[in-house]
């Protein structure tokens, strides 16, 4: 992968052999507005949360104190959609397939780009995603039902409170992979050195104990069956943020929609701590 | 701690301040034949298994296909009592509380020292000890069932085979440490790091998956109770090798009496890989 050949002086795209992830980010304001799933594999997707500056501090230390479900791996200065270090030609307003505008805690739009809704004010976050330790599993022969039925991964609110601050608190929100347990123990292992997109599971094998009533009925996403033989493997989601901005009733944010990720430029195996 | 203070310049012990490790042999030496568990804190304590010449070889394959059940952490030389690398003084024939002498597959006798047994063609084998690893869990504040009720560990044979060696085949044998998800997670983490002393778990929650029919009837050791927001975690066991030695119908073999030990001058927190 040669980025240098990919780029002009000046850092803006050339026309020739972009990466896999600008080719994303290009098709995006293209009006491209379908799930980033298997999109630029090998590339760092991420969750978005917008929020304007007098909410972004409070914000970001709730990131600070769950690093879990909101591992941050890139923000933006005040008022700027730009974040170079996920991408230099980067456009928070525009590179993503779609937002969600939330106004009051409610889902007021989803458009597919936010040119309309940006304000010198605003502060874009991006947290780390599980596309990103997924790739390490498969990598490793591990089986992932979802993608298997092509479905998107089951997603619940827990009885599991987040830390609080500021108007931000709520329930952490986890995705569940159904695996054997030898799997399940290689899967600690891998996610563990993965602490960027969310680490190791926080949860397996007891989901009433994280107030899961029926693991057939997610929250987010989809159901996938889980074998007799196999354990629900839990792990902190990216959609923690949403469902804390829905509880917090925040006057005004901006996400992402869930499964149509930011695709950054950093590269995934680059995240592994060891 | 000042190794170099209890031992005179021929690596004699001399009458002042020696290791715990060392008086926990000196003990065994003057006939103490009680269990290890709890002895000489930090210290590394191992599984035996001694074999004639003509087997070891073929032990030596099984254990070097099978490390997790049988990671070799020390041996002898030939018809050699000594094994200087886990306690210059140690000598295999005395220095451990009591020990069993095997007969075609079946317990001879268990004296408290094998003087009378050595020959010139034994071979003697150390393997990692999961006290080691119980050192670790206990440090981090994991509740340990088994401790906490003052019985030993329960062990099972598993529907698990080992890679066969020779004569050398049969079931892998687990203990079973029961533990909330959330410990059980942080447990896969922290016995990862100890590969020398039965490293990760090989399965946790569905017990029937590897062959227990009954979790509250163990093969070995005591039962203890799994309580329901609890895990059943299994780890490999170094007793596998008493097993393969029964199934095998070994004409000769001596080992460790169960939760009786070597206790060795080698320090628990240096057997970490990371």
């Amino acid at each position: 992968m040669n980025i240098g050949s990919t780029r002009n002086e000046q850092g803006g795209i050339t026309g020739q052999d972009p990466l896999p992830s600008v080719q994303a980010r290009l098709a995006c304001r293209a009006g491209m507005a379908s799930t980033t799933a298997g999109v630029a594999n090998g590339f760092v997707q991420g969750n978005l949360a917008i929020l304007p500056e007098k909410l972004a501090a409070s914000f970001h230390r709730f990131c600070q104190l769950n690093p879990k479900p909101c591992p941050i791996i890139g923000m933006s200065d005040v008022g700027d959609p730009r974040i170079p270090a996920l991408g230099r030609d980067l456009d928070i307003r525009t590179d993503l397939p779609r937002y969600r505008v939330w106004r009051d805690g409610e889902v007021a739009e989803e458009p597919t780009d936010i040119m309309a809704h940006w304000r010198d004010d605003l502060v874009a976050f991006v947290l780390g995603c599980s596309f990103s330790f997924e790739e390490a599993l498969m990598a490793e022969g591990l089986p992932l039902r979802h993608i298997e039925e092509k479905v998107r991964v089951p997603m619940y609110r827990t009885s599991i409170a987040c830390q609080p601050a500021g108007p931000f608190a709520g329930p952490m929100v986890v995705s569940m992979r159904p695996l054997k347990p030898a799997h399940a123990i290689r899967a600690v292992q891998i996610t563990s050195r993965f602490p960027s997109v969310h680490g190791a599971p926080v949860h397996l094998g007891h989901p009433q104990s994280i107030g899961i009533a029926d693991i057939s009925r997610p929250d987010y996403g989809d159901p996938v069956p889980v074998a007799a033989d196999e354990l629900p493997v839990f792990w902190a989601c990216g959609v923690t943020p949403q469902a804390v901005i829905a509880a917090a009733k925040v006057p005004f944010a901006i996400t992402h929609a869930p499964g149509l990720m930011l695709v950054t430029d950093l590269v995934n195996r680059h995240l592994a701590v060891l």
